[in-house]
């Protein structure tokens, strides 16, 4: 049985998801959101994120994580706030003992949905019917999407960290 | 008496330097770097950045912390790459219980050589002049110039995190 973290992360909102994987069938242990207000300053948000996501860690202990591999189009700034929240994200698991695997949106959406350009609606849908866990916030979903994809390639997958 | 560490982050190098002030005078305690190699994965990359700054503030015990503001000008890959650096800096700092402050570069440049627009070479010798420390290399010395910027501007100092 393998316990799988999948992380979004996001300097405003960090999607977290939590699957059961025994190699056969996959089941929906928790899944939620990390968010931090514009209104506070940079580092307290990143230690917020660090904190929550360190708790999620404890509560769940997940044996292995994975994020989702960032696409870099978009502007310096927004990139910049994204790269300190990847690395908030990255550095907590690897310091909670976690091995990181990166996966490409179109793997991900691949793997769940069986096509590489789903639109993020798609991928909860799918989400929602393969883990048959109700409502699911897209955050949250594309959190769980990436575990579910770990959870099929996890014997042939990238370790980041 | 105030220990400060001044922190220039990078993914492949990460400059550090503490300072003692005592409200007259500066004294140099420490430098260094943390270096990380590019054939190494990111999360082992941040996770190192990460041990090892721990590591620093264990053995040095500053007080309070500081970090240049970033200058966004460059691409969103060096932004991502930068940002996570970043992140895991703010993170370790913040986790190891130091607030910490943040100076524009043009701030930190007129507190050391009087002018915003100096070279990264006169800002090294300058802060070897004013630190009476030997020679230092122009990683660490930007961290120093950071913390003998925070020294002087301690008590107006814009916390982030």
């Amino acid at each position: 049985m393998s316990r799988i973290l999948g992380i979004d992360p996001g300097l405003h909102i960090t999607g977290w998801g939590v699957v059961d994987y025994d190699g056969f069938r996959l089941r929906h242990v928790g899944h939620g959101k990390i968010e931090t207000s514009p209104q506070e300053e940079i580092g307290r948000r990143l230690r917020c994120i660090f904190q929550q996501l360190s708790a999620v860690v404890e509560e769940y202990a997940p044996k292995e994580a994975c994020i989702e591999e960032i696409f870099v189009n978009m502007n310096p700034a927004s990139s910049l706030k994204l790269g300190m929240a990847r690395g908030a994200v990255i550095c907590c698991a690897g310091m909670c003992g976690l091995e990181v695997a990166e996966y490409t949106p179109n793997r991900i959406k691949k793997s769940i949905v069986g096509v590489g350009h789903a639109t993020k609606e798609q991928v909860s849908l799918m989400v929602q019917k393969l883990l048959n866990c109700g409502s699911v916030k897209l955050d949250a979903a594309d959190a769980l999407a990436v575990a579910v994809c770990h959870a099929h390639h996890r014997v042939s997958y990238k370790v980041i960290a």
